[in-house]
């Protein structure tokens, strides 16, 4: 048996996340399917992070075992023939047996998307969230410093999940403009479940000016979802790439 | 009567193009509906440039012409209530009574977008032509410096048309790079029917090494549909904005 890892990119728009659901159609559905039409042999993805409805990727990750001999490299292409056309391998390569994408240590790095502008882009509507009032980045930038480091973020964690150990890593949060759309990037080793939104909502009402730059703090501090700002829309989210640290 | 300008965005792949048609539904017929609808009386629009099916705009530029007593500048947040969420007009203002958006000189700026990398970037499939193969872009740059200035454009206008003057100025052709998005962005007093699309795709050709850059100037002075480059799929063009010039 040979393990091989996927590199997977996606628009989210039109799928039920990540994860398989008895309604709904999903990423880890269709690779089941392709997968297991294109090795005529039943297979079924591991994958590195099950996002949510509406969240879209550039680098999320997926591994399979085989017996097939087809070249590792081989599959990304092979894959994309009968891949609808909002899915899209980057790469595939074989790794050790044992490589499990989410048992290991990883940097996940996130992009969230906001279009601040007077009237909404029609051609952005699937890959932004909009916001009409004019955001303060400078105010975002100084709130997202106080969560860089390593910090227990139960305040920004949805309360429907039953994660006992809430600390986390995130290496760097920057927050860039480019035309009228504001990219927030967060690394980090590992994210909580809506961690990412819950961030970019904090900072949308802190760049509105309805929370001050201190209360980041206060809000990280308070461990309460409830201190923290609303969860901001799966459209904005992007999940960019993903390194595995051996 | 007032006439009103609206600028229109849209993204264009859910569309048969901008101009009224009897088998499929197009912009110029969603905003009649819509204009009609709001002031409760029959509206035509004149647009500035009717885009072909799957073609996006940022800034085409439509009139109209009402007894209605709205503000011209709200025009644009009422109609944007009941719009189709992939039409969002950016602006409205009134205008002179007469004005003609396609009887008065304007300068044109259109983008063409190329996504150049192995694999498809599915968030980007409806707003990009596709090519694997690595393209040149500064013989992609060379070949465009023919085409600035003032020049027959017989070559690059699709022959199921019978326009007579087929002369054009372009003001400037510029190529940038962004990540793997290689952007075409073409400023002009005028473009003739495809001029943009078959424009792309002959320095596409450029690009890849089929044609060379000397080709361009010839191909220029051949005034013959034949010796340039295939039409550029729809979905990569873009009209950026039009600037009227009194």
């Amino acid at each position: 048996m040979r393990r091989i890892l996927l590199v997977v990119a996606y628009d989210g728009t039109n799928y039920c996340g990540w994860q398989l659901q008895p309604n709904g159609i999903t990423i880890e559905e269709i690779l089941n399917r392709e997968l297991s039409r294109l090795f005529n042999e039943e297979i079924k993805v591991i994958g590195a992070s099950r996002t949510d409805a509406g969240v879209h990727a550039m680098g999320n990750v997926a591994v399979f075992d085989t017996n097939a001999r087809i070249p590792a490299q081989k599959v990304a292409y092979a894959l994309n023939v009968s891949m609808p056309s909002d899915i899209r391998i980057q790469e595939s390569y074989e790794v050790e047996s044992d490589f499990h994408p989410r048992h290991c240590n990883s940097r996940k790095v996130y992009e969230y998307h906001i279009y601040n502008y007077n009237f909404e882009n029609p051609l952005r509507r699937n890959y932004c969230t909009f916001i009409h009032n004019k955001l303060d980045i400078f105010k975002m930038q100084e709130a997202a410093k106080f969560f860089v480091g390593e910090h227990d973020f139960k305040s920004f964690c949805n309360i429907h999940t039953n994660v006992k150990d809430t600390i986390r890593t995130i290496y760097r949060i920057d927050i860039d403009k480019v035309g009228h759309e504001i990219i927030i990037t967060i690394e980090g080793n590992g994210f909580l479940y809506n961690m990412v939104r819950i961030i970019a909502g904090t900072l949308i009402e802190i760049g509105s000016g309805f929370k001050s730059v201190e209360q980041a703090s206060d809000i990280l501090m308070a461990r309460n979802r409830e201190t923290a700002g609303r969860t901001a829309q799966a459209r904005g989210l992007m999940l960019k790439s993903i390194e595995f640290i051996s």
